[in-house]
Order: structure tokens, then sequence, then C-alpha cells
């Protein structure tokens, strides 16, 4: 951790520039800066997220996991990893976390299953993978991976995907390992409000926690755009979809395009929200366009493309980006996005909020 | 069929054009005219279409049956229905016909059965409904639309999509009436390619055709994009895939900004091709993101996109456009692509090879 300041000194030299802010944020994107050798940006998922429904014990859970992988990218990017490395890694890690709907802690489907989703995509070779409906592979995001590397296709659905994950070697768990009460009770609300008998509960109960969460309809895909030392641009996304989603519904993130795009030299970006507006929208592929043929820097473009077209629309959520040369960005019309990016400057940040107003009190 | 110009003549007069063509096409799309009340624009596949490997009567079949879904379709539109019902209407009937790889007639997967994908994207509401993996629907495009319509969901997967057009009372087949003798062939030899064992032969043998075709792997996903009179431009896109595709592989022509988009005002765009690549590219998506955001028509930006991204990464394939106005438009980097426009102004051609040589001969 040397390399870097440590959070709480971040935070306070941000709170200093609060006069410069964005809506979105307590420290400067603009600000001129010399670009980064390396720099990675993640999120853990957009939504009503307020410090007011947050307890200090969540929000401090949510800080640690996000430092950690900010951490561990930062110490595999400085010593010259692969981007895509860096992406798999930190991804895995948030989908063994049931803090986040992404591999364990994914969000019930309607019939109380899991039906998970994963897309990567390398920004030098626009190589991309992608598995959507997978219903017992641990690590979605390595079966994107696989998908990317080891298949004529680039996405797989269902059965198949699975099927394809299993020959591949990958690690198969039973559905119940996704299993967290949290969700269970996020399924039996959703059903309530639809007035669908609940489905029997047939992996619960399991440990429970004793940290309270907003409201978590729709929270926690997690995603990371990394930019390796050789300026590779990587950019994954991974979720368990919408709570009490139907007939094999498909949201955003394994849609190349919509939930993630990256193209080394112009844009890395992972989204998260509310999916179908994003898949309509083709938001990740939109904001790398506006960046490549307009004069918007990243930071511009996802503003435009998230406060103007995806608002208008009447969606909502989130983005984070990597700019062209690699500098970080995120835009999001929500109340709060799990979010934090670093960069080989010694920069480590982590924000919850819109305004941030307490995240580093 | 008074409002329109003859096939025979409208040919006479491209053909009288030949000194001012595009590499794609014997007419001039760039030549001024005013803009039409409402337009059409239709495709049935591209691919290694020769004219050497086609014989007459397959020639003939398809172009019959591509003039008869511009005379289907410039009927409606002439007539004042919307542009969504042209678009349905013209892709279920290419979905009857087993010229086309779509609905009957569609390739085989690895494991000898049928897996359908569609999607239909509305341009003045950026609506959006997509279905991919559907076993025994016999319309996909009208549960892709039904997608749009009663789920809120755009895109439905696998079971999942198969039960939910089974709930919204779409006709449902017996996979074995998807089955030609003609995809057979083509999945076996495929399997021979690859070393791999046949599947056992479920639904044939079929009534079989006198025609032959040319090495069809990837041919005959079909797509159409219309403007009404209202200006709403309607996009959609069906297709079996590529034959002997495994792991529930899920192309381009479901993936709303790949295979298919529509933007009022802006553009519409039905691809075919390799998937793969237009997936990577987001193609569908950035047709219309040069034409909203360059000084480029329909016309360049379609082929920028074909003949320079999409040529440089290593697909192929083709797009039907329409511009903002209505401006039809295509581009491809095949040998061919099954393709014909009309428009309000009188206008109703077909062509199918690359210098269009032959066709009207």
């Amino acid at each position: 951790m040397k390399h870097y300041l440590s959070v709480s000194l971040i935070s306070a030299l941000s709170l200093g520039l609060a006069s410069c802010v964005s809506v979105e944020t307590d420290f400067d994107f603009d600000d001129p800066k010399p670009a980064p050798e390396w720099s990675l940006v993640i999120h853990g998922g957009a939504g009503v997220i307020t410090r007011e429904a947050m307890s200090a014990d969540t929000e401090a859970a949510y800080l640690t996991a996000l430092n950690a992988a900010l951490s561990t990218g930062s110490e595999m990017l400085s010593s010259g990893e692969p981007a895509i490395d860096v992406v798999e890694t930190l991804i895995r890690n948030f989908e063994d976390d049931p803090l986040f709907n992404a591999g364990r802690g994914a969000v019930m489907t309607e019939t109380g299953g899991f039906s998970l989703d994963a897309s990567i995509m390398v920004g030098d070779t626009l190589d991309a993978g992608a598995v959507a409906g997978l219903s017992n592979v641990r690590h979605p995001i390595t079966a994107a991976r696989k998908a990317m590397e080891n298949s004529p296709h680039v996405m797989l659905a269902s059965e198949g995907a699975d099927q394809f994950s299993a020959e591949q070697g990958l690690e198969i768990v039973d559905p119940g390992y996704f299993y967290t009460e949290r969700r269970w009770e996020s399924l039996l609300r959703a059903l309530e409000r639809r007035g669908v008998e609940p489905p029997p509960n047939l992996y619960g109960p399991a440990e429970t926690t004793d940290l309270s969460f907003p409201d978590d309809r729709k929270f926690g895909t997690v995603g990371v755009v990394a930019m390796d030392q050789s300026g590779n641009i990587v950019a994954g996304t991974s979720t368990g979809g919408t709570t009490a989603k139907r007939w094999g519904r498909v949201g955003d993130s394994p849609i190349i395009g919509a939930g993630t795009y990256a193209k080394s030299g112009t844009c890395g970006v992972s989204a998260t929200g509310t999916g179908e507006y994003f898949i309509r929208l083709a938001i990740a592929y939109a904001i790398c366009a506006r960046i490549e043929q307009s004069e918007e820097n990243a930071q511009q473009a996802s503003d435009h493309i998230i406060h103007t077209e995806l608002t208008e629309l009447g969606g909502d959520g989130g983005v984070i980006v990597l700019g062209p040369d690699g500098e970080p960005a995120w835009s999001f019309n929500t109340e709060g996005m799990y979010r934090g990016f670093a960069t080989s400057r010694g920069e480590q940040v982590v924000e919850i909020y819109e305004f941030n107003e307490t995240a580093f009190d």
C-alpha cells in the first residue's frame, strides 16, 4: 500500500475541492493531471442508496469491500499484470461476497432460483465473451472469459452456458451456494407486491447477517474497468439480474454494447441499473461512440448519456468509465452508487452517495 | 401494384446508371430525390452467394420471395398501416418460408435441434423486444414483439422465452416443423468438418426441394426496416443462427444494438453475417451513432462500419438501413446479400449479388 495515499487523506483532499465538484463526486475528474500509467474503476451497483437508509455497519462493510478490491487491483496493475486478470480477479472476489448481487448473494428469480449473467471485453482486440442465465457456475465472469477464449462464440445462454462452463472445468456449485436470506426476503416482498404466491424455498435457511440494507430490489451488479501498463483497457460486469425476474430475462450486463464495452484508446465501460433501458440505449457503446466522435471526454460523454438520454427515457442507474488515456469517470442518476477508483498517481477513492456528503465524514 | 414501377423497368433504369454506382449496387442511393413518405428495406441473409453457384430456379425463388415481401409491405405502408405491423408481417412470412434461415427452414444446432432468435425495435419510443433460444415458437418475431409489449423485460431467453410465448397464446409447434433436409445436410457437413459424430435425426426426413443452394452455413437471417407515413422507423430481425452452433450460442440478431436498432429521425438497421463480429462492434447502434454524430448519411455511415470496421476485424456480412428521412441504404462485404427496397416514390428493387451483374439480366 506504500504507493497509495490513504483513503482518509484522499478524502480530506477531495473535501477540500468541494467547491468545484460536479453533482456526482467530491473530486474533480477534469482537474488536469498527468495520464495514469494504469488505472482502475469499480462499481457494486447503483440505486436508492441514501445515508438515511444505511446503517454505519453496512456502510463500513461496503467501503471495506470496495477498498479491498481497489487495493488488490492496484497491486496487480502496479506489478504489471494484465488488465484482463485484474478484471477477472476483482469480479470473482465480488462474486464470492454476499454483499453484492453477483455469484453468492445474487437476487432470486420469480421461481426461487438463480440466473446469473456476466460479460467481459478486451479493448485491444475487441474480443468479448458473455454468459446469460447460468444456474450453477460459481464464477460467471470466468465463464464469460472462457466463452471469449475457448469458444467460437461471444455469447452463451442457459443450460448450454452451464454445460460449456462445466466442460471448461469451472467450479460448479449447488444453486444453494448462491442463496442468502436477504435475497429470499427481497423475493418475498417483490412477489407480494406482484400478488404472486411465493415458490417453495429450496435452498434456505442460510446464515444471516446483522447488516441491514436499503431497499435492494435492483442493487449490487458489479463491474470493473482496468487499464494496464500496456494501455489495454478491459471491462467486465457480473450480476444476478433483478429480483423476481421472469421468463429467462436477460438484462444489460451480458450484452456487449449495453452493460459492457471496451476499446483501448477510446474507453471502457461497465454499467448498472434498470437493464432494459441500458439495452435500449446501448449505453456502454454509446458512451464510447461519443468519446470517439465528439470533443467530449469520458466524464462529459458519460454525463450526457446518463443525465440526458437515460434520464429522459425514464431509466436509472450508472456507469463507470475509463477514458482514452485511462482517466476514470463515473456518472449515475440514482441516489447512490457503490464505486471507487485507483490510479498509478496514488489515488484510491471510494464513494457511495450522490454527494458523498457522509462517506468520508 | 399500380403505384410501383416494375422490377424490370427499375432494373433497366439502374443498369443505365451503371457508370455512377458504388461497389454495392447498380443504382445510386446518393442521387437527390424527394424524401419518401414511407419506405421499406429487407434482407434475407448475406454470404458467399455468387452467380456461379446459383441455379436459375433458386435465384428465381429468392427474387420472387423478396418481391412478394416488398409488394406486401408497400401495400400496407401506402395504406397507412404502422411500420411495426409491416415489420412483423413480412418477417412472419419469411419465417414461414423454408428458403430463409428463420422459423421454418432454420439451421440446426450441434445437437440436431433448433434455437431461434429474433428482435424488434420501435424508433419513435426506443421500445424493444428480443427472444433468444426459442425451440418451439412458430413466429419468433411475434414473440419478440410480445416481449416488448407485454413483459417488463426487453430480452427473454431459452425455456423462459418459450414459456412466455405460450402464455401469450402464440402458435407453438413441434420442433420438427422447422426441419428441412437442406439444413440437416448442412449440419452433417459442418459436423464432419468439426470431426464430431452427428446426432440422431429426430425430425427428418422431410419433403425435399429441387432447388440447389450455394454453401449455406451462415445464410438466411431475415430482416426488415420500415418507415411508415408517420415517420416511425421500426427494425426487426429473425434467425436460426449458425449451423452447428453450440452451448446455447446467442448471435447478434436478438441483441438490440448489434443485430437490430431503430431511432426515428436517425436510422433503422437490421444486420446479417458472422454474428460474433456484429456483437463486438455493436454494428446496428454504431451505424445510428455515426449518422447522428457525423455528417455522414446512412449509406456513408453503413459503408464505414461494414467496409472499414467489420472488414478490418475480420467479420463478414451486411446491413440494411433506413436513414433519418427514410432513405434506404445497404452495405455488405460478402459476395452477395438477398435484399430489396421499396419507397413511396414508386421504387421497388431486389438484388442478390455484389455487383448485381446478373440478377436483372
